[in-house]
């Protein structure tokens, strides 16, 4: 029951485990590739391995192909586009010429995104984000409103202190970021009085402002979680 | 009926969003102004959509002022001193000496406010801070006091091994915030033994003091949301 | 009815608003005197001020001796003992040397105490400590142990590499400190391979660990909000 | 009954709270005793006092050993196991050379676990844990992936300013763990303008994924405590 999902299909098969771990190794395998001292034979594994994957990922995307209901129909689903962005780049940056097209191979990321295909899990997610939808937008559309206006105002204070640092409004957002979040890296940070205060205030204020979208989603998620019970067992009465 | 609030006044016609456009891109020019490099091409353009902008807005505001029910009941309204505040500037910065009102273009951030105006969410988030008043009180001036603590505690620990950083209670003021939100912008620390333990202490005391409110919060503003769909339904069966 | 607590006790008059604006003021002050290049005549000023706090706060403590229900009774309360702290280091530092009392100013502290005197809300918060009492603790328990481990494994992982830095298990927690509460100074971190993962395993169990308190009396104080509610209503009824 | 678990064994007697306290001093000791300048008198003390321990730890193993129900059986429990990882390491590294298995001391810390044994409320977190399990674990899924994701974008961005910070995308986790985590040394952080503005969008997304599991456990635990308490009501009526 539980590994087939609304309409039926089978979702987690040793198969398709099989291929979220290639998948997995895969993202490894390109995390690896940019070490800059690699030798060669580990390059070449690291293209075989490349190679074998895409191989099956094509093979894959076929059979998907020839086997969706009306024909043909998964290359225009969501998830077929997908499939064939995951394994497009390779076939394109062998035809032409390699170096060109290494920029496009940050597409083969979008492989990731099948790790997401098999998991249900995530309508919750979506269930929950569009119960917070309208209070996440606002807080959103407040925490830029606060970022715009931090800047503004530690431009003011700092500018002529640190005319390096605090350029321009532009250049004082990253200052504002890195504080809104309280990374604080120290690249950028108050030195006058007044800058230090207004730090202190925006702070206040902002960390409200940033932190609270979270328990609201949080919240959320539990309300989400409840429905969809209520909603099994339903089913299971019916 | 969504786009009416309590008062019957529309809210969110085609013309409402075009100005929000408009208020959103003069903010962006504002800051775009600050950058240093600025070719004298650009600053022109810039200066023209700013005569654009505000003369927009006085159309605006004029049109508010003779169509307001009471006449020129506006004018007194606070949303009528905002927008009276977001064009002001720019007529006295031209009738005077211009590099004298710079500082006043600050004020061109009261602009900003315009975008509050058009939307009706933030009742919710009024409402949800009067039902957790109480205790963001509460909490904010027990944070305050804690602050005050950490500043005079570090101040007698660090003193005289950092002489410089720690030079007075209100010196230390600004270790106690960037700890205490745990910004750390590594400007200024504890490097002895018995700082290192005080900020621990104070670190352990003061991060629920400062991130609770965050949580009480964002459960006013989802008991809020229940609130107002109780009073929706009413409304319906009457 | 509100200015009464349960014993019956007025608790916000006139009055006792001046009395709290005064400690504010006294706190400030003592803030200030910190600052190195103070002038004489602020130190004449300042001194001033401390000498009319401290005979404000004498007479106060002798009326509440005097008035209290048992006579004397006041002076082995709570708020006696801390009135009594409050004024006894001015007393004291006048009397014999000057600079080696000094350090005990820093009990002139507890005047701060006094701020929560006055405020009945703090009953709210010690109903909600209550509450979530056993999760706190365990949580706090946990909190250390893994603050304890942290220490050891990144001396082990870092020792070699930064024996400055690293000196000691007892070196290293600081910097479990200041990185499972996310300040992050950046005054010790890790370089070594192995330190960096064992710190992003750290992370992500220390983070909850830190975090989760938060959320628990958060939700804790809600609670004892409905429980007092609850209780206001049945009073009401009685 | 509060000093019996389910299954009738005491728990908090006075001895087993002695035990806790040794562990405690155990643990302080064995920090202490990584400190560089410790004299030799210091050392012999820690040395004896380790002896002390290890004798009633193994006094202890042997009398549970003994006195367990089906003879022997406590050897193959969980703690009986977590016992004898405690103990074994001091009768190795005194039989076999000393500085060899020193590295094998960290299997000290086992004896921490022991802290844990005495403590029955550890299952209600095991029960908060199974409650949002799969939120939790979907949140660890995707949480990785965003690190994985925001490594492979700064690489892209940032690789060619600082080839030194950012030499390959497994470098370049260091920053996402220390950037999602809100921790930021200032060891490595984005100097393009591109790396900045990727770093915005890596954080809005990221905090939320790592700060939203915290609200998710809390609200678990709640649950957990609810339903303790329904369980224990309904165990006083039969």
């Amino acid at each position: 029951m539980k590994l087939r999902d609304r309409n039926g299909r089978i979702q987690f098969g040793r198969w398709e485990f099989l291929i979220q771990l290639i998948i997995l190794l895969n993202l490894f395998a390109f995390a690896f590739e940019t070490l800059p001292n690699l030798s060669e034979t580990w390059r070449n594994y690291l293209y075989y391995f490349e190679v074998f994957t895409v191989s099956l990922f094509t093979v894959e995307y076929l059979l998907r192909l020839f086997l969706s209901r009306p024909r043909f129909s998964y290359a225009r689903s969501f998830f077929g586009v997908i499939d064939l962005l995951a394994i497009l780049p390779f076939y394109i940056s062998t035809g032409i010429d390699l170096r060109a097209v290494r920029s496009f191979r940050l597409l083969r990321l979008f492989q990731l995104f099948k790790l997401a295909r098999y998991n249900s899990a995530i309508q919750r997610f979506h269930r929950a984000f569009l119960i917070a939808r309208e209070e996440l937008i606002l807080f959103g559309a407040v925490a830029l409103i606060v970022l715009y206006l931090a800047s503004v105002g530690i431009y003011h204070f700092e500018h002529e202190a640190q005319p390096e640092v605090f350029q321009s409004v532009l250049h004082s957002m990253w200052w504002a970021v890195t504080t809104l979040t309280t990374v604080g890296y120290g690249d950028s940070f108050p030195v006058t009085l007044g800058g230090k205060f207004f730090t202190f205030v925006v702070l206040v204020i902002g960390l409200g402002i940033v932190a609270v979208p979270t328990g609201l989603f949080a919240s959320a998620l539990s309300q989400a979680r409840a429905s969809e019970q209520a909603e099994c067992s339903e089913n299971l009465r019916d």
